[in-house]
C-alpha cells in the first residue's frame, strides 16, 4: 500500500462527496492567489504546447537570475521543488544524510530511494522547534549531506543568518552538502534578510531550494529550482532524470511571476498580518501555539486526536501532523489564509473546541 | 559537460539567431497539431492552477482507461513518458538490462542513473533495423528487464505481435519485465492490431508506456503513463518520487484528449499518405530510406556527413542520427509533417543533395 503523506489531497472520493465549498487549510498556498500576469501568460502559452518545452530553460533562468539576484548559470529548474529533492539524491547518492524531525516529509523518501542512511536532528516543542547550539554536533566526518527548511515546514520555524553561516562553514569542513529549501522564504516579511542567499558566494557546498508553487500560489503548474553554489553540480543532475521536466506552461509562468515582486510584497503583509490574528485566536481558545515566521501555523490541542475529522464536518481541511517524526497525533497545522476565510476557521474551531470539552465533561 | 542527444531544442541560441520560420523536422509531433477541445481544457484548467493537482491522477485514471480499454488501477501516470523511465529505474534498481542499439537515447539515460549493466542487441540496416529470431537468444537468467520501442525510434520499424508474444513469453520464463514503449503506436494506422495491451492479461511481466506528447501534439504538457500488467508495481513507484509530477494542464488536457479519437484517426490517415510521399521522394534522391511504420522516417545519405547543417541553412531542422548507438555519421532522422512543409522539405533536400553532388565533383 502507499500513503500518501501531505495536505493539500481535496481530490479524495470521501472529500469530493462533501459540500464544494471545502475550505483547504491543508495546503500552504499565497492567500493573494495568481497574479493576473501570470493567468495571463499561461494563455499564451497553451499555442506554444506543440513543441517541446526548452530543455535547459534558457530565458526562464535569465529572468529568475534577475529576480534572485544569481547568475543564470547557478539555477537548474525542475518539475515543482518536491522533483528536485529525488533528482538530487538520485545523483548524489548520498551514504549518509541528516534531517530535522520534524520536517517536509520528501527528503526522506526521495533519500530512501538510494537506500540513505538517515540521522535526524530533534526538534522540541519546549524550545519552539528552534534548532539548538548542538545541531552542530551532529555535522560529522562521514555525513554527506543534510536537508534544512528554512522557514520549516510544518514547524514555522526559522533559522537565523548568523546560525546558517556556521552550519554551512563546519559543513564545508566535513565536506557535507547542505540543502536549503527556501520555499516558503518570499511570503516571509524577513525573506530578503533570512535567505541563505548570501553564503552562496563563499562557499562550493550550498544549494538553496526554491518554488514559485507556494508564492505565486501555482501549485498546479510545477516549477521549482535550484541555486548551486557550485555550477559544476548541475551537468551531472541533467544526467539524473529527463531533459523535458520544466512544461512550456511552468516556463511562461516563471518569467511572468518575477515581474510581481509587487505583489509578494502584498501577501507578505497580508500573511503577517493574519498570521498574528489567528495565532492570537488560537491561544485564546487555550490550544498550544508555535511561534511562526511562515505562511503556516502549527498547534497542539492536547488530547484532542480528531480534530480534522471534527473540522472536516464543517467543510474545512486542516493538516493533521500525526504523520511527522517527533510530533503527537494531537499536532494540526492550518495555512494562513484570506481574512474572511480565516473568520470562518476561528469560528469552527472555537465551536470543535467547545464541544470537544463538552463531550469531555459528558464522558467524565 | 551535459550533452543534449534529442531532436526538437529549437531554443538553442544558434538557432534562435534564425529567421522565424524554422520547419522542426527533428521531433515527431502529430500534423494535425492540438485539437481544440484540448486547448479548450488547458484554458479552463488555468483558474485551477492554485490547487496542488490530484495526485493520484483519479480522474484522469478513468478516462485514459476507458480510452485504453483497461482498468484504471493498471494505469501510473508520469511528467511525460520520459518521467516515467527514470521512475521505473530508480524503483527496481536493476541489475541488468538489455536494450536495442539503436533506439531511444532516455533508456540508457535513465537506467545509467542506477548503475545497471547493459546489453545490446544490435539492429542492422541490412534487415532494415528488425527484430531477428536471435533477439530472443538475448533475454538469459541474469537479464531483469528488456526496454523495446514500438515502433521502434529512430528506425520506425514495428514488431509484430507474434514475435513480441514470444519475447514476453521468453521473459516471464525468467522472470525478466518487459517495458514496451508504444509513444508513436497511435499514431500507426495499424496500431490496434499491433499493440501489445493483449497480453497484458496473459502475463504479469509487461509495462505499456505510451504518451500524449507525439499524438496529440502536446509536448510541452508533459503527460505519459505506464499500463501495468502487475497493479502490484505501482506502489512502490509511487514512493521513488514525487507525488504532483502530473500538473493541472497535463490532467486536464489528457481528460480532453481521449474523446477525441477521431482526430487520430484523422491523423494516421495524413502521416500514413505523407510518409509513403517523402519515402518515395527520398527513393527518388537516391538516398537509403528505411520502411518506417510511425510518423518519422530514418534515411541514409552515404558519405553525406553534414546534411543536417547544410538543412539548417535552408531555416529546416533535421535530426542528425550520429549519436546513437550503430548508426553511422550520415544516418538522418525527419518527421512526417503536413503536405506544405513536406513539399518545402523535399525541394531543400533535393537542392542540397545536388549541391553536395556538385561540391563532390569540384572536389574529385
Amino acid at each position: 500500500m502507499y500513503q500518501y503523506e501531505h495536505g493539500g489531497d481535496i481530490y479524495d472520493d470521501k472529500l469530493q462527496s462533501l459540500q464544494k465549498d471545502l475550505l483547504d487549510y491543508s495546503s500552504n498556498i499565497n492567500p493573494l492567489g495568481m497574479p493576473a500576469s501570470v493567468k495571463e501568460a499561461l494563455g499564451q502559452a497553451i499555442n506554444r504546447c506543440d513543441r517541446y518545452p526548452d530543455p535547459f530553460c534558457r530565458d526562464l533562468a535569465r529572468h529568475i537570475g534577475y529576480f534572485e539576484g544569481v547568475s543564470a548559470e547557478q539555477l537548474f529548474f525542475t518539475n515543482g521543488a518536491a522533483d528536485l529533492f529525488f533528482r538530487l539524491a538520485s545523483c548524489i547518492k548520498p551514504q549518509k544524510a541528516l534531517l530535522c524531525a520534524p520536517t517536509f516529509a520528501d527528503y526522506e523518501k526521495a533519500l530512501n530511494t538510494v537506500g540513505c542512511q538517515l540521522s535526524y536532528y530533534p526538534l522540541e516543542p519546549e524550545k519552539n522547534f528552534q534548532l539548538g547550539d548542538d545541531y552542530l554536533d551532529y555535522i560529522e566526518g562521514d555525513l554527506d549531506l543534510l536537508f534544512l527548511c528554512n522557514p520549516a515546514n510544518p514547524t514555522g520555524q526559522i533559522i537565523h543568518p548568523e546560525f546558517m553561516g556556521r552550519i554551512i562553514e563546519k559543513a564545508a569542513r566535513h565536506q557535507v552538502l547542505v540543502i536549503v529549501d527556501e520555499c516558503f522564504m518570499d511570503l516571509t516579511m524577513e525573506g530578503e534578510r533570512l535567505t541563505a542567499k548570501r553564503f552562496l558566494e563563499g562557499w562550493s557546498n550550498l544549494i538553496i531550494v526554491r518554488a514559485f508553487t507556494k508564492n505565486f500560489a501555482l501549485p498546479g503548474v510545477r516549477l521549482g529550482y535550484g541555486i548551486f553554489s557550485e555550477i559544476d553540480r548541475i551537468p551531472s543532475l541533467r544526467k539524473c532524470g529527463q531533459d523535458w521536466s520544466v512544461s512550456t506552461f511552468a516556463q511562461a509562468a516563471g518569467i511572468a511571476a518575477v515581474r510581481e515582486g509587487r505583489h509578494l510584497e502584498q501577501s507578505q503583509q497580508i500573511i503577517h498580518n493574519q498570521r498574528n490574528y489567528l495565532a492570537r485566536e488560537l491561544k485564546r481558545m487555550g490550544v498550544e501555539v508555535y511561534p511562526s515566521y511562515a505562511n503556516y501555523i502549527l498547534f497542539r490541542t492536547p488530547g484532542f486526536l480528531d480534530l480534522k475529522e471534527k473540522m472536516l464536518e464543517k467543510n474545512i481541511l486542516i493538516r493533521s501532523c500525526s504523520n511527522y517524526r517527533n510530533l503527537g497525533p494531537d499536532y494540526y497545522r492550518i495555512a494562513v489564509k484570506d481574512e474572511r476565510s480565516n473568520h470562518r476557521l476561528v469560528r469552527e474551531l472555537q465551536a470543535a473546541l467547545r464541544e470537544n470539552r463538552g463531550e469531555g465533561d459528558l464522558n467524565g
